[in-house]
């Protein structure tokens, strides 16, 4: 099982960026755990970080045929990103979007989520662990579909 | 661990509801793919069925004390039972909100979750493993917390 | 053919209620005039009221296998039931909505049916003869389907 | 007892228009069903159809002293047309709203009917018979009223 | 000065339709009351009535070089008609909107007005004389421009 | 016939204040002129301005028994005086709002009149003889009530 | 006087749920402080408690000849429950609806109450003592209608 | 104890405004009343009114260190006066806000209320007794804070 | 092929009608442009205008069977004429939408089109040359389906 | 270069009012403050501060030919006084609005403002500093217009 | 004549990406397509693809004096990217905006585009023969303008 | 002081975009004018400029730790970026939104800054010296905090 897990804005500023919402874990230190946690498993982790929206488009595309499945933090483009929407419709990939706050208790704009449409679940809520429970339900997804 | 599932109205007709959406596992079957998924752990596992608003409210008050997290799936109430949100915050305890299907992709009245507000996360879209990855999600919580 | 009739919160005050609006038969009466309409044809009708949503969505539940059709007039819960538009959908038997008065003609929040989106049909407006037009569209529907 | 039946626009293509929302039978075809239903009863019915919301509107106050009851199918003028809405309530004839298909099935645009405030009640979804109801309908009224 | 009085739909059933809100003067009588005000004045005053929005236009756009100023009363297509606001705005004749009721006190969709923003002034809710006051404004007009 | 024409916020500068929409006459000039109109009739006309919403409403209050009728332009408080609007309804005398351009040309927020709830009619867009045509609808409207 | 205290969902956990917002007093205290305070009037004071809509629609139904007046804390059903609001209606029994705590300080869905509609009057926002406000209230109301 | 009750626009026209929705009490027979019903007890209670916003915000700025308490009925400016609800939390006198008739079952643009967010709580619908109540509110309230 | 050209309300005015945002040629112009433009290939035009909603639902089914393709502008039309919509739909054939001014630079009502939902396309802003580029793609559709 | 000062309603309460927002200078100080800074340049400041939102209009419509510039912080009136936006453009002296807070911050209804339509520019959020750029920001401005 | 031709994000993917909307031809076969439209003519004409909001803005600022005309297609940017629509504006080139698709039939969100307020028009719903229509309408218009 | 100046898209336009909104001044000679205008102050001045979103966001990113303040002008992206924001609170340096132009007076979508909920405060309106005050209040809070 290859995965590939894409991180949107300011992701790369974990651990630093306003702790009280996000936890003081760096990206880094979530991407170790995430690793560990599957250390043991038949599983191949890639990870992605861009500020850019336009990357994070291009970086699904390139995708295909490449990964089993998609883990995306898509963070604040998650609620005006009509592109990457239409780049996780074009992936035909599995896609499960991330967020590690509980998007329900933010600010008004934050509550919906317009590339969720595109993914097959949402997780949202766990900080780091939402990562790992989302690459678990990819592992149900593909051992079912 | 002592674990309590909540499910809302119309979810005891699993396997047989819209069968293209919800699936066609039971609501028994997934109860007993539940308990086998952990039954090597040390966790204790209640379920909860009602269509009643008014009972989901009750027995969130009666878990007080009682357990150690909540999983619920307050499904067509997720959408404007403020009386259920007011419940959750009563209890105290970590409440885990899941959705068998992805909530993003349906109706525009399902988009939105008003109890949501009240969880520590929300796990949407992923069938009865929703439920799995929710009691997951909740050891790592109170292993943390 | 075995029809139920399913009404909601506070139609089992009609004759007390709101008289300008709902009239002044009861719903004792009502029942009785459409058990003497059809008194000569070869249908069975039961009855049942309920102001609890909950019941009414085991209710219809319930109906599965022990009747033909389904007359629902949902009252107050109309307008912001989801879990009884849910119950509907999961009958998969045939079900008319009706609605004593004019649903058009009063507030707002009551010129909309969630719950209607269930149904095949809806009638509204036309006191306790809603029941008897609906009870008469069942029949001819079940003729055709 | 007289009655006036309007069709709004686009009835007049019945059976060819849409045939899976609308069904196979032409307005002929309808309105001949209409009048075997009735047949032996002591009912005139006259029939009228018009794609002008005008002339919609000139039958309706043209009908006053010809007519006991009137049955409209404003089709698409339901949603927008004040005009239709004021000549039903010049009338002070007792005018019945039909629909062939269940209007909250149909696009949110659809869902609401602005000339259903002038009518006495309004019948939704049961294809042709939404007119036999509706006519059955106003004999009930006009022996009550 | 030569005046063009249009009445929209339902105007010719004044002093019949819904008299409490409209008077009970027909649109005879108003169009006499009308001349008898402006008989000893140099002012030819023609009249025009229909239910038709699309003759409404026609008619509209035939005055151009014929009338030197238009008093229009749009009745129910004053709240939509995108198509008489063009045909006012064609004609480059002053126009005045008027409304026998005031607008301001009825259902919220009468009171605004799509057409008014194409006449150069409103007058609504002195009853009849509403068409003399727009009369009289339009001399004012014509005087000063 | 006496009559009270009251005028809100910034109708003082009239002739200086935004001359393309509002002309160039001073409000000193519209109401000699209103007075040079009615000069030969049996007409009192008094005239007031303020800036201050509560002075208008003070206005009002102290109008009672003291005048046949008022003419009253509130201005920008059209839009939001719900404090005038209370003084209009408790004055029981008639009341005209004018308003000297046509608000319906204007910006989003100037096309609706909360005040014009409480008079008997409006008068929009006719520049000073927007006063003129409101003095003879109130002797009319005194003459017919 | 024959007074019925009516609390609604999650009021039962008074001094045990988000005692910031509701104060540390539970139920019982509440109740006993009511009955102290007015120990030595000749008040019969009745309470009822449920978390479920239908269960408080029942209620007040049965009411209606047992008591005087009704005091109401819809607590999470006032935002909502167009069923309890009809219930209010049906009874002819003065209600008056409270809330422990101000309403307009809190989330947007709990500054608007469907269920006042039918109410005598609101009290919101003085703890415990809004319902011993309520009680007085419908002491003088009682004597004055 | 030395409370202020301040009322605002058009309220010194009780009993002769709108009196079928305000009553036939004029505001010195009301404040009568305040002061027999509070006659024995050791409060002191001083009146005010005016049709002014700028006033009343002015009263209430001036009240600090004068009052221990005050009764607001702000009446029209309730609805959109930022500027009152800006003094009243400028005071940090506890303020209570009352209105004679009940705003819920007003018109829509009477059913919130922007100064309420500043005030310990709102007492609606008791007419004269409004005041009562509140004036016993800030004595309990005074008491435990 | 067999085109209809459709022009919808004061379209026969172009070249009269505010020149600055439809230009100064006269439909007949425009008309005439259009069968130069394709004078020399195989393709045969009718022109109809109408300035009414329903003769343009008539005309559209009078169509079926008669023409290959159909242009249409339907004016003030596009923004609120379900009927026209219908009648596209009802239609089956290919129908291209087009607009003289870009719709997206207008008014905001004027910047939906709710007729463009029957259409394979829309083409706007171009002037007369919408109606050619709208021919263009009528042939490049037929070629292809 | 003469400017004149002009501060809405509460402002008068700096220094005691919501100094968590607004900071701990009194208007006293302020006005000291920007004073000592521009002490020493040819500047003459006067300041105003009503309350009343008339006042303000008529401070501003006098300060016609006795003022280069004005800094105005309309406080409360900023979202919603159309009378002082009026009187802003009738000035036609360079206007510049200032905010003591920033109001990107504030509740929803603080967000907007009416009034800026009328300004130069808008400066929000940098405590009295605010006053100070907004002088600066005029003298550049005189200096190029 | 030098056409340059934009696509906007996941448009490098046509022909993979849903098809079913979309069609099956490669963004480098509609390119092909194109060109051999246009071959014997006197145009050239240059292809420019990008997933970057950011990257269309420059591009579209570097084709100032470099190109007589612009088609772009800005896919999801084309309904929330104020940017690229201030990049249009900035140009002072003929810009034509084309979609594949029929954005009128797509979810409501498609339905609008903010960049198309910068160009002069419009062309959507035709597949690759889109573009096509664009290039020949650039060519119009350089030739009138 | 080392000071960072961000320029959002388009900006690099200046002087040649939509000069009667900008001016026509380029940015080269905005930063020109900053420069002289703090040439014999020590404040260090940086510019960058990017009409890339993300580029926008690591740009702030790597501000850390490298600047005392930051002036920006995120432009179009002001109205949509909610990454711009979350990239503006991750660096915990005092921000300042600037704009050219008084977005108040623009289109209803640029009259709201989703970015300016993270800066400290918004200067609007000012042309190039929006640069100036903005870095003169930077100084003056750095002073201050």
């Amino acid at each position: 099982m290859d995965i590939l897990v894409i991180n949107g804005p300011n992701l790369n500023m974990l651990g630093y960026r306003e702790v009280g919402i996000y936890g003081d874990l760096s990206l880094e230190q979530i991407n170790d755990k995430i690793l560990n946690h599957f250390g043991d498993k038949d599983i191949k982790i890639d990870f992605y970080q861009s500020n850019q929206e336009g990357d994070i488009v291009t970086k699904l595309q390139s995708s295909i045929n490449n990964y089993n499945g998609i883990v995306i933090n898509p963070a604040a483009y998650s609620h005006y990103s009509i592109a990457i929407l239409d780049a996780i419709r074009t992936t035909n990939i599995p896609v499960v979007e991330v967020h590690i706050s509980n998007i329900y208790k933010r600010e008004e704009y934050r509550r919906k989520s317009i590339t969720a449409e595109g993914a097959i679940g949402v997780i949202s809520g766990f900080g780091y662990y939402s990562y790992i429970l989302a690459i678990e339900s990819l592992g149900n997804y593909l051992l079912n579909n």
